[in-house]
């Protein structure tokens, strides 16, 4: 099929009959019973397992046609024997979760005797666009079936044989459980022209979840015809306020920076009270320094550090994801509130304080998926908030806001149940 | 205002000053304390009836320049003194509903001991184009403010006027309560070219709500750069299966078309049971015969009822929202959930029987965000929940689906709260 999909004039039917089969499977897997589905992430777990070597030799050809990656990236894209059973574990971890579909969320009863439920059900086929990781193919095609959705996957080309070798396992999972193998599709072509036709086809894609930069963030947001749950980068800060214990503040920014730069929870920036700047600052920045972390940061910053370099405009709305972080002294909470607000993506904020009318001002006024106080950002994470497995932080204002796990990939119908009521 | 607006060039300008002041409003209103929205919706309510010969002037002016309206949309337009009562009063019970922003949706604590809430919080700015009653500018502005979003509102042309009386009454409301009269803004114009500008500014307007039918609803999703919660028309059926009570399906059918056939939750398609239809089909159609109802239908309705006109294909996908009703023999359950696929709008579905295997499977198959056994269509209205006043009945798949009051037009945040807890 990708030979094909190379033609131009073909890239449209084969995506459209993508779309017939994803619509097809996605009524089926409505319908399936919890165990079904359950039965199928498992044995999709087991054939990860199983084709290991097969998925290892995938990876191996995607980093030979790779060329020159950066060595984060490299990072990103290797897969070893470890990695894979990593990604089998998570879906046997996800498999073993309750099942969300037919939960009732609410119920009541009317006056005139209808009963009213509001019901958990699927959103239908939900096309999923994602630059990063190969094992995102796993998660997010197993939390689609988890949903009772079907999954349409455009991984990164960078990843595309590693993508087809582990998507092929969820299908060969699904197809063993008795369920449609076309529940789970990738993308068989790594040309351009094939999301343009994906976004165009609102009739068999219900949703679509982009999760990247803010190039791919906005050719979505432009191009889709169907409702787009967003992933944007994070552009978080980490605010330590003059009310903040020198201690925490040092433990929480270097883990916020530091413990993986990578993560889309990571700080990038660090804002400072003055007040507290010449006593706070020095340590902070000592530790990111020795940590291997470059520093960027405004002129007070440069003042109170010799390694500060200063930092452009553009740093401030930046997402590094790497050992850099931008420093930036505030006069207090309002100016701290405003920087965010201009430069924020709307993913994760903290505060580092003991004063709790600052910490709860703070709480209130950002406006962004997460919010919180003295804590690292890394702890942005569907697992790390008890949720399981994720599909990524999702930016939008909209609901699902915050983590997306299976739970967030559904919506709900009412139901009433009456005796013959009619309306007076 | 409206004078400059008119000229083409200035359009653009006009709109982008408009959602300039909806987003700064919705920045004060996301803050304001619940007892201010609650005194701005009561002082709108004040201010409606303290200028109603102003609304009722301005309604007049609004029907004597709609010329050849069909006289249900006269109705529809047309004011009175009751009328605007009946908006106030609406006003008043929104007032003194719950205030839905800052509750905590669901808590828990990690094992490191970090609390996690989830905590409602507006959207943001929601603007909403809507064709029908003048009196939807009322319910739509104000459930805006008491959900603590601003409001750019686009009538119908037909009731400019009318609902620029209206919305100066909210405003009015606003600044008495001490919040931006701007909180709530209607279009100052009626050129279609305004609405293009609407939809293109997502820095502005955060969620589009259009209500209307599938021309406005197709535009809008084509060219809207924001999410849209889409309110479709309501291609709607009753269902009588085979195991119906032929009491129940008369009196639930009579209701569902003809209690008011204008209403988006009223039933356009009774599909009957091959096997019932000689016994069940003839009272029915007689009920909506006298009833003043045409009944258009398939072969096997003309053959039991003379009255019956036959129904063309066009019929099966036609909201009239007037006394019609398309009437269709089916060979049962089955291929009543393939009418209804094929041509429901996904807003309210019913059916009538005393089988329970055939209601519960009626209810888990049909995808629409209302499905109901044993009731009437009718009941497809947020006040017939106990949801109190409502924008509308969303018809897409993803939340909020269903009716929209003030709740559904809410986000959520997570709030986390630590001692310093780091990720390890």
């Amino acid at each position: 099929m990708e030979a094909r999909a190379q033609k131009g004039e073909d890239i449209e039917a084969v995506m459209r009959e993508i779309g017939r089969r994803a619509r097809e499977a996605a009524g089926l897997l409505a319908q399936a019973e919890p165990g079904r589905k359950t039965a199928a992430i498992q044995a999709g777990a087991a054939a990860l397992r199983v084709e290991c070597a097969v998925i290892l030799a995938a990876n191996a050809r995607d980093l030979a046609e790779a060329g020159d990656l950066s060595k984060a990236l490299i990072d990103r894209l290797r897969l070893d024997e470890g990695r894979v059973a990593a990604m089998a574990k998570g879906l046997d971890e996800l498999a073993a979760r309750p099942d969300p579909i037919g939960t009732v969320l609410a119920q009541w009863t009317r006056p005139n005797g209808l009963a009213i439920e509001r019901v958990r059900v699927p959103l239908g086929v939900v096309g999923i666009i994602f630059e990063s990781r190969p094992n995102v193919t796993a998660d997010a095609g197993a939390i689609c079936v988890k949903s009772g959705n079907a999954a349409i996957l455009r991984a990164g080309s960078e990843s595309f044989h590693s993508s087809r070798a582990i998507a092929d396992c969820l299908s060969q999972g699904l197809a063993a459980a008795g369920l449609p193998a076309t529940a789970v599709q990738l993308l068989p072509t790594r040309e351009r022209a094939a999301v343009g036709h994906l976004l165009a086809m609102p009739e068999f894609v219900d949703v679509i979840v982009p999760r990247g930069g803010r190039g791919l963030i906005e050719r979505v947001q432009r191009e889709a015809r169907m409702p787009v749950i967003a992933h944007l980068e994070g552009v978080n800060h980490t605010y330590i306020h003059a009310g903040a214990e020198l201690a925490m503040a040092r433990r929480v920014v270097l883990n916020a920076k530091m413990r993986r730069p990578g993560v889309c929870g990571a700080t990038e920036t660090l804002l400072m009270d003055r007040a507290v700047a010449p006593t706070h600052l020095p340590p902070i920045l000592a530790d990111l320094a020795a940590a291997g972390c470059e520093l960027r940061g405004d002129e007070a910053s440069c003042a109170l550090d010799a390694r500060v370099r200063p930092a452009s405009e553009a740093d401030w709305d930046t997402e590094y994801l790497d050992a850099i972080i931008a420093v930036r002294v505030v006069d207090g909470l309002d100016a701290a509130l405003a920087h965010i607000a201009r430069h924020g993506s709307r993913h994760s904020e903290a505060i580092v304080s003991q004063d709790a009318t600052a910490t709860e001002r703070f709480l209130r006024e950002v406006d962004a998926a997460i919010v919180m106080v003295n804590a690292s950002t890394q702890f942005a994470d569907g697992a790390e908030f008890g949720m399981g497995a994720e599909i990524g932080i999702s930016t939008g204002r909209l609901p699902p806001r915050g983590p997306v796990g299976a739970d967030e990939l559904t919506s709900y119908k009412y139901v009433l149940r009456g005796a013959g009521q009619v309306r007076s």
